[in-house]
């Protein structure tokens, strides 16, 4: 077993995601026990433990790629999220997934900012 | 004729864009001479003419969504460079295609990774 | 502002798309302002109001992209109609599904054809 | 007609799909009539009917096609249901999907994983 | 063998492709022998060769899809020789091309340009 | 450093890769030296070092989805090559890319069948 970098993506992962990433890594963990392990240990312990850039950018680059690819509504919603706590402003989520009309489509550029709505009302209504 | 959106686009596409969009637009225009227009307009004298991002962000946004499709290699290789122009550090442009892989998998970030290698060499030859 | 552009946009988005476009864009602007008019402005100000290929002739290029994309069934179904609308009939609808099967796959292609079914059904319903 | 290689593929389809593929059949019918007959007589007809690779193979490699593309969540789902008829393990689908990690992302692989969840727990339901 | 399908499906791709389909045929039965029957037989024996659309329809419509997938660079420079074959005009090609960009993005759609920047090249050097 | 991953990875990588890894790797290391070390811990070091399939059904596993995704030639060519290594045949090959054919479209086949004959000629001058 790689222990540090399981520690390390354990507390990168805690401290990014919170309550979002450990509801989402128990539901994995059922199906997909070492998997759910892999992914702490490896985009956690390793990707976001870099330095290089901080969280907000990496959430930016993170919305581009997942919006991008216009099939992965679960992880996008999870990511816009992450990306509102890691300091990116729903003006920039909806700013961001406009830039993406250009690379990847207006359909791939709406359908994320209605995820991006979802998630708002969704917001809104806990507070 | 949209002559404002045009202008503005004029001047953001010639200020981001340098050298390596006059060649490319001038290639483009000879084929969709309309489409070399609606690129100055749309893109440029909309989307990255807003305030909202600063240009390195919107480099960094640009990048993912193409290192994530994986099949724009000339729009990719253009776009480090103008990354590089923008302030996008070399070590950040590898580490952004580093985070593609947990996303859009290792061959997109090896293909993203090896365009940047290119770009490099082709830049410190021409120093 | 772009006014001829957008003016020209508003009045072929109104013509092509009558209810099912006024509804997605009040629903769109509600989360993406900017973006609404930006796609009133571009695609129907610039591309839809383009001579070169009548109205059925963009439906059917536009249903074999959203069909070949595969992940954009609100805009997939929204097109279906529209296609309908512009004289493309039922049966075309499927002929082309078909088609796409060849060069993007059969799931893309059945995926397509549910759709289709569902909008079908949702037409003879409000007869 | 092409009858023979129809019937070829007639019998196939039911050795293979059983009920899964029935009801999936009279479904694509009801929009679809020929396409249903050409999905039983190239891909069952020809492809399934080959020999060179036996259906467990044929199996695993498809689930590695539909969870790399990611869109495609019926045809998975149903696939996975074939996958365990043809002697493929629950185990051996989720190590498939941890494997589509690093080709298609992360994403893509939960994705699968999550919808091979659904099918686990749907046919525990059953017995 | 469905002798037949495959009759019917040499005689519209022969039609249909003529010289372009000829060499394409043979290079793909030096590895794939089977795989060059099928292709005769399905795309063009069934899909092809049905009423419902003309051949020019049939070409905008592959075009489309081609250009959409942004990585089939061999089929989509063969196919814009066949669709201007089949009457589609160079204007309509880029028109064509034009329009995917709001699908699909304007990579996709300048990457098509220039590959038919390619083709208009060398079937101008051919006079 | 996740030593004890890193050091399965490189025993696992040798082993399948043998020269055409050592050289990729070397490539990769020039440009993105932390990146080539997590492409032999994770992907080696985790998911090829995993019980549950062996090499071979791996390498059938892999060429599944390349062949889907039909950007990532390089990968494509060496995991060929990787795959005739563990002992699937060129007949198998191509039997696989068949199949995806139904799956992710002819066009993604006709690729994938070209760059296997790419490789076999290679592979037939060394001898």
């Amino acid at each position: 077993m790689s222990n540090e970098r399981f520690e390390t993506g354990k507390q990168t992962f805690e401290k990014i995601t919170g309550d979002v990433g450990k509801k989402f890594l128990e539901n994995l963990r059922t199906v997909a026990p070492d998997f759910a392990d892999y992914l702490v240990e490896f985009p956690f312990g390793a990707i976001y433990s870099r330095p290089g850039f901080d969280i907000k950018t990496r959430e930016i680059i993170t919305l581009s790629s997942l919006a991008t690819q216009g099939n992965a509504a679960i992880e996008l919603k999870a990511h816009i999220k992450l990306a509102l706590n890691a300091g990116v402003t729903r003006e920039q989520i909806i700013e961001l997934f406009m830039q993406i009309s250009v690379y990847a489509g207006f359909p791939a550029a709406v359908n994320a900012m209605l995820a991006a709505k979802d998630v708002f009302k969704e917001l809104d209504r806990k507070k």
